[in-house]
């Protein structure tokens, strides 16, 4: 998906919520504007957004000097996840298809998010239940059936990682693929570096991701899957799935339309999505 | 008032807004977005929103050749109010305190704004009824007493335009004041050159502000008194007055602070301003 002028405004947003989190001073706020104004000048519209959330997060990394400045954030975000599981398992064993509930969990996971709008990204227990329990689905952006078809028949699923604390949610959908075909091969990819809250390979390992598919980075470091940020070895990973199960906004906007047998798990956070999309703000998407 | 960062991305989120209005091709849409970039890293945060309001709306002039993008709009906010007008002369006249609800009224009309959030600038009669109807007065922020005590005490009254539009609910309040006091002199100063939908001599003239006020230019083409940009002879004028009324966000943003006896009438439009207060946003405010 190519950047949208609406996307600039929000590249700003998106500075100016980090620089809070991280209590920068007004001084380096400023600083940090003046070096995403002079990206915004250079970058092209034709890349995707997550090109220029990486050109941010660089920026406000090198001014503050914070090499992970959503480390707390994650680590907070992974907890709380882990203590739904428990919870997540119970609404997949009562459900009538459980794969299905499954997926519509891993979307609702996606709720988890820091780089996007203020409605999302400071949740509680209680908001990530709410957001469960809210059926927010249309059934024209909900493949679900294609999906089943597609996991059925692939034998290689990549599956493209997103925010920590999400990947827990995650790991109760790649259990119920588990379940209904041992055989199949899950790959998870992560990020290689930090990246807003987008989960890393320890993210990966801490919630327990590696018991249940191989974990590898993709070596990307931007907070979404653009390919030519990728390593090689990752690319021939990607190259060869048979199927691939994309998590989050940010890997939607960097591979919509490059690839067949691709399934785009995610909220539709922002206006500018949920337009390229066809939908609207806040509905659980599983496109293909 | 100065600047604060939350100010950048609605900057950025104005020009895209106005390109939205104008129908500016994407390339054009690219240019105007990097020439703003480049404004603010110039741009010093001590300065008030307003003056970084008049170099965004420069650019846009300069790269669309339009002189007045906000020319229709202007009109159409003019033909509205007039249309209003006598149901607010029903409103006052069927008042207890005839003074105090034209005040409220003048400050309802500020709803008429394209410059701050998408919330407001597109009005309809059915809108500015409702706004009418709607009592968000906070006592802590309208401080009628002292608006009348000094209103009684002052001779010359300077009375500081905001919108198109919005200068016929203004009309009402000054003629109270002239029916409570025939012998004030009132001058009513509008913008210089166009700026947003900011009020011009011609709306001035056009929605009869000169049957009751002698109408002048404040020599300014922010969409804010920013004294700087003032001509000389709007200054006498503004220094010898005995009481200002200033109306809209943007006089507040320009003139916060910088002299005795102003009052600020205007709706609180944005986070940024409202915390300057220390309302809501949507209140109604009367600042003294």
């Amino acid at each position: 998906m190519k950047t949208y002028l609406d996307c600039i405004p929000c590249f700003f947003r998106q500075a100016l919520e980090i620089s809070k989190i991280l209590k920068v001073s007004k001084d380096k706020q400023k600083k940090i504007f003046d070096e995403i104004a002079k990206a915004v000048i250079k970058f092209s519209l034709n890349n995707p957004p997550p090109l220029m959330g990486k050109t941010i997060h660089n920026i406000v990394k090198k001014i503050t000097k914070k090499e992970d400045p959503y480390s707390q954030i994650k680590r907070k975000s992974n907890h709380l996840a882990l203590k739904i599981y428990p919870y997540l398992k119970k609404k997949v064993y009562h459900s009538s298809d459980r794969l299905q509930k499954a997926v519509e969990l891993a979307i609702a996971g996606n709720i988890i998010d820091y780089g996007v709008g203020s409605d999302f990204g400071k949740e509680s227990m209680k908001d990530i239940k709410k957001q469960i329990s809210l059926n927010r689905i249309n059934s024209k952006f909900f493949k679900y059936k294609e999906f089943k078809e597609a996991l059925r028949k692939s034998h290689s699923i990549l599956y493209l990682a997103d925010n920590a604390g999400e990947i827990v949610f995650d790991k109760v959908l790649i259990e119920e693929i588990k379940s209904l075909y041992p055989d199949k091969k899950i790959i998870y990819a992560v990020r290689e570096k930090p990246i807003i809250n987008d989960a890393l390979i320890s993210d990966a390992y801490f919630c327990g991701i590696d018991k249940v598919a191989q974990v590898i980075s993709s070596g990307c470091d931007a907070p979404g899957t653009v390919l030519s940020l990728c390593s090689q070895d990752f690319l021939k990973v990607y190259k060869k799935a048979d199927m691939i199960i994309s998590k989050g906004q940010g890997n939607f906007e960097a591979l919509w339309g490059k690839r067949d047998c691709i399934f785009f798990l995610f909220m539709a956070k922002c206006p500018v999505v949920a337009k390229e999309v066809g939908s609207r703000v806040g509905e659980k998407i599983l496109l293909f």
